[in-house]
């Protein structure tokens, strides 16, 4: 029995975005699980997964339910001991913590204040009045507003990637010399900005652009199973 | 036979405030390895490792000589395997190298902007004009000009360990229930302003610090043999 993930999705329901998702995602095929993907707007998410979660990802599997991207990953090395490791040891999973840690403060905030109107234009209605509200909410602005002059906000962006540049110098992957669950952080964060906007993040000769590309091939091109931004 | 440790000093040889040093002391206590230290100036490393490096930390074991905090600790781990590791597994070692790359970076950056003329007014003469001469050369400026208006950026270091705040909500150490060398790469990195400066970096309730203080009680309290700056 495949394992069901409930997976956000735009207005047009191929757009899968969200970058917790796709950590899971990628983490499935990881682990050679086979997935039933059940595409979920922002506000179907607590009446699809049974009132469990009003977020996703959300995965059931035989009668276990669980959410939340990183207890998913916990949970699959735990449950699935004999697939290839998601952390390559202990001390791949306790310093993993700090790769989310990481990735969810520096890179989210200097994400977020450059896709955040894009994210909303791929939205269906009902999706697009929630988002606005608790978006607007939380940055303390108007999304049109902090749409204009992100450009002026770009730099910020590249800077904080300069630890992975750093990282690349001297191995191809966060796990080393092949993936591990810590490149999938990352990459679900930057595959979030492919697929929603088209405003051009990195150059195409920085290293962490040449690391994202190799990570959009693995597990038979699973990354490109989305439109990307025209 | 003890491993002899080049060992960076200050004019008081007592006083020893090198990152990387600290953090190859801390993983030479994690092996539960004799060390011999010597204490090495800024102008006198050449001379005293043999022409090996131009930097330290350097170490001796056996008829082996090894430079660079990483590549020791990885010497450690490959040669010492029956003893604790510091690593935890090769994804472990794999996400340390972004731990150091993060530090090295973002860290160091922010904190060179802060203690520059506090780690030169803890040196020798000769030391003192080695080192204004190649860090004004690298900050473009002179050290009396960096340490100006240093309060002004000190929200900016505090910011730049917002990831670390953010793991210790979920874990104790980088290592997970226990301290690896992705700890110790961050502690030695906050043992040199502790060393050379009495600008007060961190506020005393920040889980940071909380963080720091149980790194210092390590291994016998190894980080409380060097004394503070007043």
């Amino acid at each position: 029995m495949p394992v069901v993930l409930y997976d956000l999705c735009g207005a047009d329901e191929a757009r899968r975005f969200s970058p917790y998702c796709w950590r899971v995602k990628m983490a499935l095929a990881h682990k050679h699980l086979g997935v039933e993907e059940r595409a979920t707007p922002f506000t179907k998410i607590r009446e699809m997964v049974g009132g469990v979660s009003s977020t996703v990802p959300v995965i059931s599997d035989e009668d276990r339910t669980i959410s939340d991207s990183w207890d998913i990953a916990v949970y699959l090395e735990e449950t699935y001991p004999d697939r290839p490791s998601l952390f390559g040891g202990e001390g791949g999973r306790a310093a993993a913590k700090f790769v989310e840690s990481w990735v969810n403060t520096t890179v989210h905030f200097a994400l977020g204040n450059l896709v955040m109107k894009d994210i909303h234009d791929i939205l269906g209605p009902d999706d697009q009045a929630y988002f606005r509200e608790s978006r607007e909410k939380r940055f303390g602005t108007t999304l049109e507003s902090l749409h204009e002059g992100r450009e002026a906000r770009l730099d910020t962006f590249r800077k904080a990637l300069q630890p992975v540049r750093q990282m690349l110098k001297n191995q191809p992957w966060f796990g080393g010399d092949a993936p591990l669950f810590a490149d999938y952080i990352l990459f679900g964060t930057l595959q979030w900005p492919r697929v929603v906007s088209s405003f051009r993040l990195l150059e195409d000769d920085d290293p962490v652009t040449e690391w994202f590309g190799r990570c959009l091939e693995l597990h038979n091109h699973l990354g490109h199973k989305t439109p990307a931004a025209a």
